[in-house]
């Protein structure tokens, strides 16, 4: 046995996962023919037939209403990079079991042996019609960013790129929660992002949506601003409305000197002096998982409210938080986008839950928190019927 | 309400099909952040490392190594032909939920918006690093056969059309088993198959392949033979093993005078005169589904043995005797294909159950004798082994 095997032998989550975490089952009889002669042949028949003359009745007389496909190209695994599809596969089941779990969505892991943007897109879109929705997960960014908007653009299902908007909806309802414990408001707060990536940028742009005005987001060269050259086309338009209208400059002691707000979703590490000139009473959320930007026992020296994406220390900033709900109410209302007051409308389901009660350590709820899942599904219902993309 | 809405409430068809036919279901519990941190991360991402380094250790820590994806185009559905996508994922969930109860196969049914050859083949070569095999479904004749030639050659995982194999396979268990009731061989016997498409062609290949000598085939314009100008190209190799080799020619008259077995896999109606002069003691199988090319109760007029694809007679061929066995034992070997002797095998085994006593009225087990996927797996995982496709 190699070193390789004998710690697979000991280690519980390869013990867990052999043979994979999910299956699939039948909710028709099967006992004899005349079983069989409903759920296929000839029964079947009639079925297929009244959905080729209404094609929408597919919606009620198959599993798609309630069916997501988890689609990945494998290029930005958790935080492993680009690791493949087949190497993706045990993160996309995780998803689907979580989906079901915490949503009651049926979601179908899907890793493409491509990473070509033109054929994921053209790939999703033959795929669509078995789907309700299409979440996409762990595609690298700035890709991700054009290849959702594409698929947006040819699909009349909802499309949602998780480490996007997940973690946006997620950050965006604890933050409401962590202000509201140092007596602060979105709309006066300077806030820092750590990371122009997909969540990065995903984050930025609903934190705007809600309200913040004060905002500086930074990448790997510094504060992203307009007086820079080496921008993408994403982190340009992020940095018109962002460093542009405050005219912040510099790297991130120059961002975080006298600011309220950290939110690292980069995973680079950010020095316990430059969180130690953020304002009194500040609040850091330090995403990268397992390995935050500042430890959270590190941050705590400095700041009120501190939280991770781990499970082991409080506030877990966590997606099974919003996607299994996002995509239920979406589902529910046979939405066929989700839009930004879909989100925003999640997030401050989200924050509601604990909002009441709220202190430094409990400004977001437990995942294992029921109400969670149930709250932002109708939330989220409810928004798709008053931004008119809702089909019941 | 409208008539078609009136009659869809009184069939026990669309009652069955709300919502669908299945769903998905975890394997693993999810009770609390320990489970959490195991399914996905942090624990995940052990899992995903190991099978970066060693891609085939997805076969051990997923669910690929037991899944199959059904994939259509919805161009051949059932006898409806080109109804699209949409209007065939009833039969494709259909599909998954036998292939689950008759062969624990975990299928995914994917119903593409694309009926271009090119486009169907890279598609599912884009989808292939989650699955352990795709099975072809109701995708029209000849694009089929390319199709699957091309996904073959490139995939080094089993491909196999149903329509095409599944039949063939069902077909010669039984055919070979009445021909013992008649107290013939299948190499002295003349063989008439009428229907040169998907069907067609596979039962006329596996017969040939099983050692049939003397084999007309019959399309709509008669006796394929190359002295005929309208040929594909598939029909053109037919011809040359077949007609071409025995001389026949001519119309369905022509075929079946003095001959002993007839097979229709067309749809189209065949005269009861042409049936009458058959041979005496002849073999009559009229598998269109639900109206046979000739009515039962007409063909055992002249006929001894009669088969059909309905359940409401004796002799019932139903591909769901094949496909979930051959699947179930490709996946146990972890075949990299399925090869003309698993498919001989898959028929061995299958005519095996029932030649002991076989009669006129039991020339092919029910599909629900529990004996049945079992004896399929395991003949096929052997003749996997036997013929080098067989990973373990």
């Amino acid at each position: 046995m190699s070193t390789v095997e004998a710690s697979r032998a000991d280690d519980p989550a390869f013990a867990l996962h052999v043979g994979g975490k999910m299956e699939i089952a039948s909710t028709v009889p099967l006992e004899g023919a005349d079983d069989l002669s409903l759920a296929y042949t000839p029964g079947v028949a009639r079925v297929c037939e009244a959905i080729a003359a209404e094609p929408g009745l597919a919606d009620d007389y198959t599993w798609r209403a309630n069916t997501v496909a988890v689609i990945t190209d494998g290029t930005a695994v958790l935080g492993l990079g680009d690791i493949g599809p087949a190497a993706a596969l045990p993160v996309m089941e995780g998803k689907a079991v979580l989906f079901k779990a915490f949503g009651g969505v049926d979601a179908l892991p899907i890793c493409l042996d491509t990473t070509d943007a033109d054929e994921i897109v053209e790939t999703v879109v033959r795929l669509a019609p078995s789907f309700g929705g299409i979440n996409l997960e762990d595609i690298s960014s700035p890709r991700c960013f054009d290849i959702e908007e594409r698929l947006k653009d040819r699909l009349d299902i909802p499309v949602f790129h998780d480490d996007q908007h997940g973690t946006a909806v997620v950050v965006l309802a604890a933050l409401g929660n962590a202000l509201r414990v140092i007596g602060r408001d979105l709309r006066d707060a300077r806030v820092v992002i750590s990371g122009a990536g997909a969540a990065g940028v995903a984050v930025s742009r609903i934190l705007l949506a809600a309200g913040v005005r004060d905002l500086a987001v930074l990448d790997r060269k510094g504060i992203v601003t307009s007086r820079r050259d080496d921008l993408t086309p994403v982190k340009s338009a992020l940095a018109r409305d962002t460093a542009d209208v405050t005219g912040r400059q510099g790297g991130v002691t120059d961002a975080l000197a006298g600011a309220e707000v950290l939110i690292g979703v980069s995973g680079g590490q950010i020095p316990e002096e430059a969180v130690a000139s953020m304002a009194p009473d500040s609040i850091v959320f330090a995403l990268a998982n397992p390995n935050p930007e500042v430890h959270p026992d590190v941050a705590r020296r400095h700041a009120r409210v501190v939280a991770t994406g781990r499970s082991d220390y409080p506030n877990q900033i966590n997606n099974v938080l919003a996607f299994p709900g996002i995509f239920r109410g979406a589902l529910d209302a046979r939405a066929s986008a989700i839009t930004e007051g879909m989100k925003l409308a999640a997030a401050s389901a989200l924050a509601e839950l604990v909002a009441a009660e709220c202190t430094e350590d409990r400004v977001i709820p437990s995942p294992f928190d029921p109400r969670v899942g149930p709250a932002v599904a109708e939330a989220v219902a409810e928004a798709a019927r008053k931004d008119e993309v809702a089909r019941r």
